[in-house]
């Protein structure tokens, strides 16, 4: 089948590069020609322009674009659909706010364009393992692409089958979901790295314990000298907390077990803020979620406002004044 | 009547010249013959060792131990107890661990002698506005103490009446409580220092958020310069988080609303902590005060390792490198 | 001077009631003719209709709207704006989001028209005591409704004087501040009302904690059966949490200590979750003002699926049954 | 080799079957007979009191002691000390808190005896899995009982090796680590469980956003009705997310998903509590894993006298009455 992909970054060009390895076809398009380039190297058709691109691409077409959420995104998605016409399918694979998608998808669907939101998880790892996708949209299109999503997907592997999904739907085992109407994907996709800033900071936390555990100001008698790398890997091994972010904890810490490398400023993406603006919409609680937000805010400050206002504070009622 | 005190500092020299003031006599000692000297001038009598501030004491004894909690109070504890008899009285107005008055009054009292713990919260304004105390100890010790205590709080003053209190125990609207047996002032003392906590961190993070109202990432149409010192000047009055940490914001916000003076490192000292272990122990949820001992942790920190360790993983699953 | 009220519940009654008894002038309309009826018997001109309120507003106009935020707020401030013309005063002091003051100012400033947005804290204490406003908007505005905010305002009243204040707007000790364009003074409310869930929830926290201390879970020489009223009542008097809150709480505790006459499920008004939400925008740390709103969520759900879902995987990995 | 259990419950009894089917020999004791029986003939012999299961250990004596935390498992390692002789082990598999293992070893250490703390993971899965040990004590004790933890961990297995590990200890690969003095082993195991708290508490906020994303107070474009055990699954195939704990999960969700047999009480055992105060000792920040203690205890409490409170203060300040 063929695939339509604008946006060549390494997510873009990567799942071209995988699509082609099945036996697909690609036509691609860059705003850097040396990108397209590479691809068309790799076996895709190159586009010079997005009229050129849409051009070349069989009616129904179907045209991913994979750009970063907001307004690149939003400006590819409205020239595309601009050009394209009633029956094709325009992907978004990026990183989008699922409210965007319900709007985009509403605009689109009046047209008769079909609107189908990817959200994949995966990262730099998607090429070789695949990439697990949750998707949303109508029906009709989703099912038009299972081929390209089966493609993209690690399928079954060898990880162990959970049992009682008989008679289930088999797209969620081969690591595909159609999660709902459009939005539906990247909601899915937004509570899943929610769930990965709080897993992560779990982790985090338990560690940083393990690193002070031989803190000077403990009695003497309670402090240990732990080796952090040999705890994450014994963990690994028939442990209630394995995990594929404890692998890679082991493999960092298998490395550098000081982590000088890295400065301790932690970014965040907007799915951790929207899974937040999701729980307190639906009125959940979600103190861990927030809680590993808001370390990686804290993380990327120094000396605060909030904390010199502590001292204040304290001055004011005790004459404390705190060290500088 | 006539009370003994040991240690000197701010808060134990204070209590002495406010007795002294009220009428009351006492006797003073100090590891500083300064520190006695001062108060001598002010009308106390001074000891120059522990025996000889036993023998001017008259009996029953009534010894107040003003001190850092855990060892220095700890020792002259129990170095007093060993000076005196059944039927006087050991007070411990420091911030020691309720689970420390516990076991000593367990073993004061085996021998006649009471023990007595007397949170007192007032700080630096002790003095002039008199201190708020939570007394843990046998009814009789602290019935007989009474004028001391009357002596030390507040009194009604201007604050106005409870309405509905009338038949309770006056001494709570005078500023003092007998809060239970020993421990029980300490206790509640704590617990009240766990509230001051999350208190203080509720305005703080309140100001931060207005304090970045302006900030460069915000959309321009959303930006507020806004004045954090007005702010908190007219909540001071008739707003609902009128308090007396917000008057000495507004003092502190007054003088500088930058408060460049300050650090941003915040302190603990350890009701806080044990606040927490108390909820713990109890099986109560503990958020808010939790959240509050957690920043002042964190401010006092620079990189932390927990941070460096999502960097790690982050690299390992997207291959994202932390800007440094 | 003149005001014009349109919804006449508790708030806006009561800002009218104010406003008459200090000497000012004020046209009144609800949907309901017996609220019109009542505030005309205090001296109100009452109007039949929006059309006929507006025509008896002298020019250049001021109309206050003390209506629900949402839709109902919105839609009567389309229509006035509709009835009004340049030069004329909308006034929106209900609990409105502030993006939505900065949407409908933007409207109404094209035909010439100002909106100010005042945020109110004092409740039901407002008539007697003054209301405490946060004001947004236009300087022409806001300084000709000068005379409207200094009458409903507390006034220097018996709160003792912030110190270093000399030389500054006068304004914020009388109770009122021009906070800055139109939404600031909703955002400054917002952030008023999450430090006030944070604060709340501070408080809320420690006498659970308090009220858990005579469990019979805990080793029987740490139990105490501690007076809550009392406590409450003592922290009044010269402590560091001595609070407006901590005066209602003592109110309360001396009413039912038990506190039988509520159920537990607390509600949440915007202001605490927009704040958040600002929050996050700013990237700012909210940890203590987030754990407060949560524990409101979490305070109107039975059994969560959270919950179960930690059930069925400690099952999964344990074979822990929970107790149903 | 030969090792001694003494009590034979799920844990204790399996550890001992997978010995034996490793080749090894097993003395094994418990107070009741038919937990004795059962492992008789399995291939153990059995003792009918301490002093006989003392008397058949082959010198240098190892004793397992396999019972709950706290009082039981201090009583019979006491007794059982009492019994042995220099250069003997006594080994704690239970759930100790670090602390106690401490101050036992010490005594142990004094009369030539050692004491190995181990932490297990692994439940119920164990027996087919193996055990993840996490070891404490005297190197000459550990490196003695090396085939026992040889044959009771996991190995290799098919778990992908972790890159750099090379000329690290083995025995972290092999699931099992000598983690330092004695207490270490415990100490590790107990932040394992603090992980593992804050991590179950990540996964359930997600899925309860995810369950609640169809909530009739949504705007109904906004409104997804989410198969909750296909996303459990997809999660599990190449994602970020995947875990054990998620596998779990997965089966949970695949039976029934909307887990009616659980009552959404969830029971915390010492460790999660423990890891909280050595947080709190170390002054290292534990948002998260505070956060998903908290959850576990409000989950077992209905109306908490906390919201009761907040109700009473909302109340007094607004005149809101909660609904019952």
């Amino acid at each position: 089948m063929q695939l339509g992909m604008v946006g060549l970054g390494r997510m873009g060009g990567n799942i071209v590069r995988r699509l082609l390895r099945e036996g697909h076809s690609a036509v691609v398009f860059d705003r850097d020609p040396a990108a397209v380039a590479a691809l068309v190297a790799a076996g895709a058709a190159g586009a010079a322009s997005l009229e050129d691109f849409v051009a070349r691409l069989d009616v129904p077409r179907a045209a991913w674009v994979m750009l970063p959420a907001g307004d690149p995104t939003e400006a590819t998605v409205t020239e595309l659909a601009g050009l394209m016409q009633a029956g094709d399918v325009v992907i978004d694979g990026g990183n989008s706010f699922y409210k965007d998608d319900i709007r985009r998808a509403a605009v689109l669907n009046e047209r008769g364009l079909h609107y189908v939101d990817v959200g994949t998880s995966g990262g730099v790892w998607g090429l070789e393992r695949g990439y697990c996708m949750m998707i949303g949209g109508h029906k009709e299109a989703v099912d038009r692409l299972d081929p390209i999503f089966a493609a993209l997907a690690p399928g079954l592997g060898d990880v162990p089958r959970t049992p009682g999904r008989e008679g289930r739907d088999p797209r969620a085992e081969r690591g595909y979901i159609h999660a709902g109407p459009s939005g539906a994907g990247h909601f899915v996709k937004m509570i899943h790295n929610g769930i990965e800033y709080g897993l992560m900071q779990a982790y985090a936390e338990g560690f940083e314990i393990l690193r002070h555990a031989g803190a000077q100001e403990l009695p003497e008698a309670q402090r240990f000298d732990l080796n952090l790398g040999d705890i994450a890997e014994v963990w690994r091994r028939g442990s209630v907390v394995s995990s594929w972010l404890l692998d890679l904890t082991a493999s960092a810490l298998a490395g550098d077990e000081d982590l000088d490398a890295f400065s301790g400023h932690v970014a965040d993406s907007g799915e951790g803020r929207w899974t937040l603006n999701a729980a307190i919409e639906e009125a959940v609680p979600a103190h861990v979620l927030s809680a590993a937000l808001y370390a990686r805010f804290r993380s990327r400050q120094g000396a605060t406002y909030a904390d010199k206002l502590l001292s204040a504070m304290r001055k004011g009622f005790g004459g404390h004044q705190e060290p500088k």
